[in-house]
C-alpha cells in the first residue's frame, strides 16, 4: 500500500481485535499509511500498551466494546468504511475444554461484524483465517484449493464457519471480501503460542525444557509485518467478491529446529525432555507447510525467514515482562 | 439395515426435526424395522398428522422442543445412543432476507445437539447436510472431495458450519459420525420446493404457470425412501470417525423437464411464463448433480428415477389438502 495516499484514497479503517498482536501491529502500519482508524477491542487479551503510540495519533479512535454485543459494535463501526475482521480466539490447543468458545468468538462473532456491515452499509472486509481450516491436509505444501478437508479442531471449525458466511455475504449483498489463511504468526507483541512457551519455561528455568510431542511436527511461520504486508498487498492488488490467499514463508521447520534457535538466542544449554506421540495435542497438526504461490504472483513475498522470524520473537520477549508473568 | 434386529441390536434413536418431511418418513422407517425412538420437533413447520402412525407405536415417543434450548434438548435425548439430527432451516431462496436465520437454526442449532450429545455421552450422529455446501460446483457431477469450494447462499454455509463442528467432535471427543449431502429430496410429505410451488399455482390456476428463471437450470433429486435407505445403508456400511456421502440419484433434470412431468401428471396444459436468468434468485445454483459413486459402492442405489418421483409427489400432493393453504 502507498505510504502517501490522497485523501479520497484513505482507508476509514474499522479493525477489531485492535489490541492483539496482530491487530496493533495493523492500526499502527494503517495509521503510518494516513489512513483513519477506529480500533475495537475487548480487552479479554488485547493491551492497552500495544496501542501506546497510536493513541498519539490523532487519526486514531480506540473503542472498548465486544463482537458478540451487536450494538456496540455497530455503533462503533458505522463512520468507517473497510473493516479489519482480526478478534479472535485463537487458542487451538485449549479449544476441546470450552467448546462454546470458538463458536461464539470467531463463528457467532463474525456473523456479528457482517450483519453490521450490511446494515450500515460497509462492503469490504479483511478476515483473518487459518492454515488449520486444512486439518490435516493432503497435500503439501497446501494450496488454497485443496479438496474439501476434514476438520480436526474446533478452532479451525470455527474459522471455516467465518469464512463461508463471508463467501455467502459476498454472494448475497454483493461484499467484497479477503480471506487470509495465516501459519503461525511471529514478532513484536506476539504473547501466545508455543514460542512464547517455551520461553517463559526458559525463564523460569534455564536448565531445562519440557516439550509436548516427540519434536518432529514440522510448522510454517511468518513475520508479523510481512503478514501485515502482504494484507495490504493483496486487498489493492486483488477485486474478486471472495479472494482468498494462503499467507505463510516459502520453507517450514521442525519443533527442534524451533528450540535451537530460541536456546541459541537466548544463550542457553537447557536439557530437553520430549514426548512421545508426533503430535503435542488433540488436533495438534503435525505438518503445516502452505503453498503461498497465489499471494506470491501478485508480487508480495516474505522477507523474514523463519529463523530470524523466531530469533526477533525472542528478542522481543526479552523486552516485554509482563509475556513472562501473565498467564494469558 | 436388517428389519429384525435383536434387542441388543436396536437402536435407541432421537430424531430431530422428526415432524418435519424427511424426520417423520425415518420415524416411521425406524419403528417398522424395531427400534426405540424418540421424536423431537418444535412444530415450526413439522406437522403433528406427519406422525399419526408413528405416536400409535409404544416404542415411540414426540418431545416437543427446540434444539436452540439446549436444556430441552439435553433432558429429551438422555435416554438415545444415536442421533439423526434433521431439524434445520431449509430455505434456501428467501436466506438472504434473515441472515441470522440459518446461523441460528442450522449453525447454532447443530452446536447444541453436538454439546448435550457430549454431556450425555452419546457419540453416534447422522447429519442431514445439502449439496448446497459445494456453492457453483467447479466440477459436475460432484464428488465429495471436490476443491474447496466457494459458499454462494447462507443455507450453504450454516451447513458447512455444521458439518466442520461434527468433525471437530469426531476429532476432539471420539464422535462416530455419518454427514449426508443431499440433492433435493421429494416424496410423501414433501410441503417445500419449487415441486410444491408449481403445484400451488396450478391449483389456484389450471391455465398459467409463471417459472423463476428461464426453465435451463439443471437439478437432481431423489425420492424419499431411496434417501433414507441411504442413510441407513451407510452407518451400517462405514464405520471412520467421520464419514462423508452424497446422497441423490445418477441423474439430472431440468426445470422445464420438471414442469413437464408436474403438467403430465395433473393432466393440464398451461401457459408457462419463464424469466430470463439462467436462475432463479440469489444464489440459486444453475446446475445440482452429485456423485454418487461413493455410496453406492457400498451397495445402496436409488430405486426411483427423478421422473417417478415427481410423479408420486404430485400424487401426494393431491391427498394433503393442507400444502395447498399453507403458506409455510
Amino acid at each position: 500500500m502507498n505510504s502517501k495516499l490522497r485523501k479520497e484514497h484513505r482507508l476509514k479503517a474499522f479493525v477489531t481485535g485492535a489490541a492483539g498482536f496482530i491487530g496493533s501491529n495493523l492500526v499502527d502500519r494503517l495509521l503510518a499509511d494516513g489512513n483513519v482508524v477506529v480500533g475495537f477491542d475487548n480487552f479479554s487479551t488485547g493491551r492497552r500498551d500495544f496501542l501506546q503510540s497510536a493513541l498519539s495519533n490523532p487519526n486514531f479512535n480506540l473503542i472498548k466494546g465486544d463482537t458478540l454485543n451487536f450494538d456496540e459494535l455497530m455503533q462503533a463501526m458505522r463512520s468507517c468504511d473497510f473493516v479489519f475482521h482480526l478478534a479472535a480466539n485463537a487458542d487451538v490447543r485449549f479449544g476441546p475444554d470450552h467448546p462454546e468458545r470458538d463458536l461464539q468468538q470467531n463463528t457467532v462473532a463474525t456473523f456479528n461484524v457482517l450483519e453490521a456491515m450490511r446494515k450500515s452499509a460497509i462492503d469490504r472486509i479483511v478476515f483473518s483465517s487459518t492454515g488449520s481450516v486444512y486439518g490435516e491436509a493432503t497435500i503439501i505444501p497446501t494450496p488454497e484449493d485443496l479438496p474439501m478437508p476434514i476438520q480436526t479442531s474446533l478452532y479451525g471449525a470455527s474459522k471455516l464457519a467465518g469464512e463461508a458466511m463471508i463467501q455467502a455475504y459476498a454472494e448475497s449483498y454483493g461484499f467484497k471480501t479477503w480471506t487470509f489463511r495465516f501459519v503461525g504468526v511471529l514478532g513484536e507483541r506476539y504473547t501466545h503460542g508455543h514460542v512464547v512457551d517455551f520461553y517463559r519455561q526458559l525463564s523460569a528455568d534455564p536448565r531445562h525444557l519440557k516439550v509436548l510431542g516427540n519434536g518432529t511436527q514440522r510448522k510454517s511461520y511468518i513475520y508479523v509485518q510481512d503478514c501485515i504486508e502482504g494484507i495490504l498487498h493483496a486487498i489493492n492488488a486483488s477485486s474478486e467478491k471472495v479472494n482468498i490467499f494462503n499467507l505463510g514463508t516459502d520453507s517450514f521447520c521442525t519443533v527442534k529446529d524451533c528450540i535451537k534457535w530460541i536456546t541459541e538466542e537466548l544463550a542457553l544449554q537447557p536439557v530437553i525432555s520430549f514426548g512421545t506421540e508426533d503430535r503435542g495435542w488433540i488436533g495438534d497438526n503435525p505438518f503445516i507447510y502452505l503453498d503461498t504461490n497465489k499471494i506470491r504472483a501478485l508480487g508480495w513475498s516474505a522477507k523474514l525467514t523463519i529463523e530470524e522470524s523466531i530469533k526477533r520473537t525472542v528478542r522481543y520477549l526479552k523486552t516485554d515482562s509482563d509475556v513472562v508473568t501473565s498467564k494469558k
